[in-house]
């Protein structure tokens, strides 16, 4: 048996626990962090058999990889407005980091 | 040496740190997860000599299992108080996910 | 590889999560504890790699140890501010609770 924790944004955990649940993996939703990261991370802690590590970490990668998102971005304060064209950019969201680690026991009370 | 990772309800967390704590076992207590869960869990580490995984699993089912409570339920809105007999229910409570991971090495600075 | 879990106090994690990254090392800052602990702890999650774990373990010691700090005492409600000397008093503060657990994989998504 493995014990494979993930760290994720806030933003893609509900997603990703829902997507884990879909596959009949039981996830424990640890903690979020304090107000240091301006997005907040959760840490998920998976128990799973090794047999289905693999599986775990695909949609693990599938719903919280790092990637690109398009944002307006906010109009600059005192330009003009008239010749300011907003422009779409892109910021990058998301992330995970997944450490996988031996369990030797493992028990629901 | 071992790890012992025990997810509990925030309500069982105090009598089962008291209860390891008694018998000398160190516990460190993590966290609370933020508002998904109703019921806040609570994560505790305890690393623990090989030979004494044994006695604090023992005391975490005893202070954490799940259980059923019998609870009051809350009197209907706007239903007839004269005819209403409130019957006592049974809802689940508590309840220990538990990991026990290989320590390499522990240190306390 | 291995994960190294440190349990510190909140006012030593900045500094120490600094110190780490100035070597290198990838820190995962996961949670703070609730009320029930006067100083809250922070609990850091750092993956390194076998030969680099010895040095983690020093800048831990060395960032967070327990150690006796000099503070001011409050003055007595309703003493004689007159004859009343404060003297510093020492205190303990920082500490750290460090297991090292051995890592099976890492992955950044
Ligand atoms: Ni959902
Ligand atoms: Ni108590
Ligand atoms: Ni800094």
């Amino acid at each position: 048996m493995k014990l494979v924790i993930a760290v994720v944004e806030d933003k893609d955990s509900h997603r990703l626990v829902d997507a884990l649940s879909d596959q009949n993996f039981k996830t424990t939703k640890l903690s979020t962090t304090g107000g240091f990261l301006k997005e907040g991370n959760t840490t998920l802690m998976i128990g799973c058999e090794d047999e289905n590590v693999d599986d775990a970490l695909e949609i693990i990668k599938k719903n919280s990889s790092q990637r690109e998102q398009m944002v307006a971005p906010i109009s600059p304060m005192g330009g003009s407005a008239d010749s300011y064209i907003p422009q779409p950019i892109n910021i990058e969201v998301g992330g995970a980091t997944v450490f996988v680690v031996p369990v030797e026991s493992f028990f629901q009370f």
